[in-house]
């Protein structure tokens, strides 16, 4: 119940950051899919850490293996087992966070729970969990075919974003940052390093756009897709906000600014005028773009002395050093695209339940 | 799996806005407590149309029986079913909202995926469902008792925020708006006349906070406390966005600003120096108040005409008469009470499984 | 979680015995199904009690009212929710039994559990609330379709066996045993007419046979067939016991005898040559015949004085007058019928899920 | 949702017969346990092929690793995965059986379902599935503690039955058979070399019984204990058939044989003068023994010819040569403890959910 997503399509994922291996195992893929390591491996070398400065300079190679429902290059309808074996375990970071709590990190209420934590880099509340949602999400992707297309960019960093008027999806794959505006990257790799130099962190927002998406997708009520797709964002580390379409902006719009009009295109479909609504009406797939946009706090972990406590309730002070994201956002960018595809493949199998 | 909210504490709703009931099952619920009609009324007379000129004028009495799951007075551990049965039906308003799509709502969704819609009054997709999670909230507060207080308020109607200077939560029940903030409610209150006589609408924002909550509920990675949240605020009628704590704005603040410093208190607990968190670390509560916000769109049943398109495939126009709400974010006040109650309650009940 | 039964086709079931209603919310029914109170009712006709001196003298009409998720005579898509509202709730007759267990019911084990239970009638573990089931079934049905047929009958009665070379489908019809075999029938009526004289009960067990069901439908491992369907029958009252196929006398069969055996027919379709399989190879269905038996115990209410103990912790004993059940597995035919139906509707909707 | 078991406490397996590995993922499971491999391989050396001429020959030293969820020796909350590395993969023994349907096998509902399936050693439907289910199994023992007792054996091979005049529990480790009567261990061995001899196979009948069960546990109507119990053992291989107590012969009872009499025994607890319940009323624990019995068939793997078809859709027949198990009930004796306290732990993860 606690480590598994998704309804018809659903994974559960296990594994801490500083064990031997993290992994995950997808259920309810349909079988004659055609799937293999390679299928995965290009979007974990994506979300790889050690890439650029910018990112944590943790080594991994994060390559993954297929250990289970494929045969012969197919899917077998039966549960697909993915392991990452971790091969970078320092194990003389973490002396100072082993005792103290970090503020800001899920250190105080992992032990508040449980009693217990693994100390060690995080262990299940690191972001290397997050590396198996990408793995799964490439099997998603499969499931939904080559008529979707998820994209994901950073459009804010920090205090500064993106400049709408110069998108172009081509750039999101030539800076460090999934920028799709090749200027405000050149703005962001000055701000970063400032922002690295002093130890410090900063947060970001994400942009998740998902095309080809069929109207009639999601369910009312509980099962919304909006609800899902927020929900599936959420789990990602650091998340705080979620937006669809317009997203918080909608408070102060009049009911005309926000009603998305229809007409009949040219070929006879129906077309929205504008999409304010993100793609989802009602908790279902109207069938222009899903939107979202989410928020990602900075990292915890800085070189600046914080307050705090440890474990035995004394007041102390904490600073984080060792291998850290300046800006932790960065990495969420294939990981919100994951997701997407995770949630839009179970829909997709939940609609033909429903509707066939 | 569709109309089903929550894990061990969960409820199902069922119903249209035009039926002759709307119901909720409601399961998990310990035994012995004490519960009667009289327990959940109260909640849903604070959500009831008609109530002021600013919301709809739909007459309901919304009153709640139950029918199954109390015994002498207390609850026996098997499902309550709640039910209120539909008194306002009047059958002649929806002429026109047979055969055209209104712009933002979920006439066409509903119908791409079913290919049958129940256009009476919104049929499912009627905010009149929301009266059933209400009721539910009342049950799920029972589970919580006294020790946490679940209250929400408007915060942003359009462009006009309240004053937080001036928060008082006294002030909630004195207007009509939920505002905390008596000034800005006589701001409201003239800024929605004008929208109104416009035949217009607006959107709104609200806050949820819930104080009491232990450290430790919640769960890590795919059952986060803050994604269940977050999936349950935006499972409420015409929500777009969702933050918890500082939401939106953690993307530009820095590490050291975001970073909520511990100290231990006078009492020899933890104490937290700020709430950028929103009482929730790596998806378990940290004992601080759970704070939340969520935008709801302006109502897409407008008096100015709309470009849509009819179930027929062609151009045509639509404007909406008759009983609207001309910012329906006002009635989504006492539902987010609810949500929260309900997730919370579950969440209790997720954690005395696991750990005792 | 508690009172749901079924995964993608599911339904949640509420109401005790002796309440003001009983009622069941479907969930996950396709839209576009005519579907109307006529299409249940008859099928409530055949459970009803009062209908002969076999079965108890409560008299119900056990009219059944769909209050959602129909329109226009067609399922929407959304729950439906049926309630049968009770009549007959003579409020005098269990004086007895609200303070002392009865030895093989549920009492017990209720107070133990819960700290409190509704004694009249049975509360919520009287088999009353297998109307709800047999209303849900005939949903199922509907959306099974005409080309699969789901039969139960009454195969043994005390020691007393249908003859098989005498099994005629009509004859189920025609007595008030649900029995095959007319000659049988005229036995048992004989033989259960001594039963209830004596104020005691016995026990019966019953065969359903599905035919129709496509290869493919069912899931291996956690989802297989054959263990929902145990799961199903299981949570039927008083039933201790389920088979599939030749069942529990397997155990002294060879592999040889066993192994059903399979050659190309004329139609050029695989055709088994046996069905010791019950139709479920794997979890999976095989093409032939499902086929299930189970056992239903003796009535636990009888005239006999049984010796127990009081909610105080005193010895004593009990006899239960009033209107029971000889043999409470006659009632059981139809909502075995109706369990079946419901596990093969959700699995060819989850079949459609994964396999499309 | 396919390949997942169980509720709060739940594990989802994954891995074919001939794959790499096999594995589970265990949820739910509370922290502060201590728990080791040293726990969980007893169990698997109990359930080993290849340790009598009786079971398949097939060498694994099954050896199971926990690759996260504990640190410093004790569950921290987070997911358990265990792994088992196959080392026994011999490529050349599926010539035939890879084009052709074995009878009584899954071989052909799994093509029908899928259109591929592994057919080395039995893919996925292979016996050595339950390796995993075993390992589960010792972790749900260590959530229930020693006052629970899980204790199972063979009571019928063929068509000999233990006698229960000479049930010893201690026997069952002194014999190949988990035999609880060793008179009928030295009839079953030469009954089985013949078998064996012959190139055939038997089933068999096995009994599971838990004793420290606190009355309370499970659940009314759809969350029964026996029903999730029932459900438990039929997915495992080659079930056909689950018994409750005095399961089918409950059809021959009277009322009055049937119903278990209650006293309060010296120590002034209730005490039942018998236990035709199996421990179960209304699907909730009396705190008696809980027995159940299940029927397994006989290996479909046989030396015999049966006739088939093959996977072009012609009439052959096939008969089995290599590593089988004449009577693959035996080793079903550690996977039905396991399930037994899979299910146990589960229940009593869900009472304390539900009541605290």
């Amino acid at each position: 119940m606690f480590n598994k997503f998704g309804n018809v399509f659903s994974f559960t994922s296990w594994g801490e950051s500083h064990g031997e291996a993290i992994g995950a195992v997808v259920d309810g893929v349909p079988s004659l899919i055609e799937l293999c390591e390679q299928d995965i491996q290009p979007y974990l070398d994506k979300r790889k850490p050690g890439q650029s400065k910018f990112v944590t300079q943790r080594q991994e190679s994060d390559t993954v293996k297929i250990y289970s429902g494929v045969f012969d290059g197919k899917t077998t309808g039966t549960p697909i087992s993915l392991i990452i074996h971790n091969e970078d375990q320092r194990s003389h970071d973490y002396g100072d966070i082993k005792d103290k709590f970090r503020p800001g990190h899920a250190d105080y209420t992992y032990m508040q729970k449980y009693g217990i934590r693994d100390y060690r880099g995080g262990g299940r509340s690191s972001a290397r969990e997050t590396a198996m949602r990408v793995a799964v999400g490439a099997v998603a992707r499969k499931i939904l075919g080559e008529s979707i297309t998820i994209r994901a960019a950073l459009v804010q960093m920090g205090d500064i974003k993106v400049n709408r008027e110069n998108w172009d999806w081509q750039q999101v794959e030539n800076n460090p940052f999934f920028c799709p505006d090749s200027q405000t990257a050149v703005q962001w790799e000055e701000y970063l390093a400032g922002i690295r130099k002093k130890g410090s962190s900063v947060g970001a927002i994400i942009e998740v756009v998902a095309e080809g998406v069929p109207a009639g997708w999601g369910s009312p009520i509980y099962k919304k897709l909006d609800s899902d797709l927020a929900a599936a964002m959420m789990t990602i580390n650091a998340v705080k906000a979620v937006e669809i379409g317009t997203g918080m902006a909608v408070a102060n719009m009049s009911g005309e600014e926000n009603a998305d009009e229809i007409r009949i295109g040219n070929d006879g479909k129906p077309e929205f005028l504008s999409n304010n609504a993100g793609g989802i009406l009602g908790g279902i797939a109207t069938g222009q773009p899903i939107v979202l946009r989410f928020a990602v706090k900075p990292t915890s972990s800085i070189l600046t002395p914080r307050q705090t406590i440890d474990i035995h309730g004394n007041n102390t002070e904490i600073l984080t050093k060792g291998r850290h994201d300046p800006c932790v956002g960065i990495r969420a960018v294939p990981v919100a695209e994951a997701m997407m595809a995770i949630v839009l493949a179970d829909h997709k199998l939940m609609h033909r339940a429903q509707c066939g």
